[in-house]
């Protein structure tokens, strides 16, 4: 049965004194009629003009802006979140549904949820809405989702790419042939091959299985670590093996990948004591976010050559300023937050946002695997 | 049967005008006693020092200078291989044997071989052996051998590594950080997943399987065009497509990799010719040779945007001068030459290049898929 019908049913067998009453209400009233969206994204300038399928940047908004006013919606675009006077903060009181990203989030609080009387719905376009407070959205009985699968691919690639660009000691090559330079020994004396190395993934839901699967021809041993073991049928096709035991898995690890949610179980995971209890020259893959590591003791272990390398995408904060030490430190293989955003990854999330809104509006339900928060519930990897 | 045995009986039914005897008999009279070996490597300075397994450069010359000397051989270790004065020069009329690299190689050119009055076998530790002149190689009955197989694996990894850096413009975005930035648009607007996307490699050898098998779980829609077909197990498990005609291959791929050895038919492979008929935004990685693809069409392909990326790790010649174009042309993915020469590789290189010096002494045929040049025959990859 489509959500929004059902919550309307549902808030009839609430009592007046029910804390979801008023909002269950919100999420009723206006899943009809004329909305207020509101698309944060990043500004592309002169990128925007380049390709036409660089959807998820804020002069494309993901391609819906005429579908939508069509439809008779005010779709506002912008990329102005930060700070009582920003271009956010003018539609707070008066938006139905905020479309972000993860890659450039509108960060929203439980001060902006208390003022935004008639939001209704938050969409992630992409994967992660560790932007939204949760806790507060779902007392808000807000629906929180995002287009779940849409980028896993993206991110598996990517996190197989700088396993390799680390393992290989890729880019003191790259920056010596930019300098004029040929000195192979000093790339050569630390690069290795993959192969016959043990990769360790910290989670292994759809992202880890996904490179589990793409690590299978490498020839490494893998091991997995995450609440419950995958199926017997991906474990047989990808030879990875189960570890109970998150501290007992990473000493055994020469790489380990994490691949969790930021939650406030998992941030600063990877501590200062945890990295002493891995292997000297260790390397370390973060495309999950920035905060589940302990930034100094990152540094630290990078400087003393205890990790040999760290490479991800993901920083906390975001963006990172100009002084974030993770840009000095040395053999880091980082990028901006861009794995989950390449073209392709932009078709399929604008793709499934406007699936989203386009059963929104006709009040059906979401693919469920989306869901966020929905009915006053944070989805279990959230928890 | 043993193979300088073999000669030394293939010569007897020689007559004296066969311009193969003197050669011959060079294999053959060489074959026991004292040998004085060079070994040609790069140097590796302060970096010789930080790892024991850095067997391929100078200071540890394979890690066979004891067992060599503890059995009366001779043997000389330099890098100084180029010009009328250089160390090389100074050994090349007596030295039975010469070991280099392709990472450093020592040219062995018509001259140097009409020099080496005593040269029987040129090894290269690891493999490409085209520093070698093989045609007065074996016109003057050398042997030339290689450790076939020691890098396949380092290779076909390296080669995964830089189609994902250019598929999903890696480089960029790190350039951003080193450089204090965050702009996710300059980036984004052309990354692109692997998956989908056709990649054919040219050569299906040895290390283009390898290259096949690992690019298999990325869902891409693969092609390779060789002389002769892989085996039909090799076809299903990889799910490759042969394609008879190179020219009809080439306009077909998203991604083009170079993995066929330098010979006269394959210099220049890719000239402006052929690259003019690619898709525009096609990405080529070449780490077979440089020389396969023609300098100038290269640099003004990327230039026009009509290549939207070139990565390797090969160059002609070697090592790259400072002025090289490649060096500087946009969207390049280049390292000194050291895809092959992985910590793992060396061990192997240097391990396979023991065995063979070790059945040279013992009068011993080598592993046959390591001959270059035997008896006067070249290896039919290098005709």
């Amino acid at each position: 049965m489509a959500m929004f019908r059902a919550s309307r049913e549902f808030s009839k067998l609430l009592r007046p004194t029910s804390p979801l009453l008023t909002s269950l209400d919100r999420a009723v009233h206006g899943s009809s009629g004329s909305k207020k969206i509101v698309g944060v994204f990043y500004k592309a300038n002169e990128y925007a003009e380049k390709n036409p399928n660089f959807l998820g940047c804020l002069e494309h908004g993901l391609g819906i802006k005429n579908w939508l006013e069509s439809q008779g919606h005010t779709y506002i675009l912008t990329d102005d979140k930060e700070g009582p006077n920003c271009e956010l903060e003018k539609h707070i009181e008066d938006m139905h549904v905020l479309i972000t990203t993860p890659f450039h989030p509108a960060y929203v609080t439980a001060d902006r949820i208390k003022r935004a009387k008639n939001l209704q719905l938050l969409l992630t376009a992409g994967i992660g809405s560790d932007h939204v407070d949760l806790q507060a959205a779902a007392a808000a009985g807000l629906t929180v989702a995002e287009v779940t699968g849409s980028n896993t691919v993206s991110v598996a690639e990517d996190e197989l790419m700088r396993i390799l660009i680390l393992v290989r000691n890729f880019l003191p090559g790259h920056h010596q042939v930019i300098k004029g330079e040929w000195n192979v020994a000093a790339i050569a004396y630390r690069s290795y091959d993959l192969e016959g190395k043990t990769v360790g993934t910290v989670g292994a839901g759809r992202i880890g299985q996904l490179l589990l699967q793409r690590l299978k021809p490498f020839g490494c041993n893998l091991l997995y670590y995450d609440r419950a073991k995958i199926s017997a049928e991906r474990e047989k096709e990808t030879g990875a093996k189960f570890e109970e035991d998150l501290d007992a898995m990473l000493p055994k690890c020469d790489v380990v990948v994490l691949n969790v949610p930021l939650t406030e179980k998992t941030r600063g995971l990877l501590n200062k004591e945890r990295i002493a209890k891995m292997k000297k020259g260790v390397l370390i893959v973060n495309n999950a976010r920035g905060a589940l590591v302990d930034t100094q003791a990152m540094v630290d272990a990078c400087n003393s050559g205890h990790v040999a390398g760290y490479g991800g995408d993901v920083w906390y904060p975001q963006p990172a300023p100009k002084d974030h030490p993770w840009r000095y430190m040395p053999n880091q293989a980082m990028t901006p937050h861009i794995s989950g955003t390449t073209i392709d990854g932009q078709i399929r999330y604008a793709a499934g946002t406007k699936d989203m809104l386009d059963r929104y509006f006709k009040g059906e339900d979401f693919p469920a695997q989306n869901y966020i928060v929905k009915e006053g519930k944070i989805a279990p990897q959230y928890q």
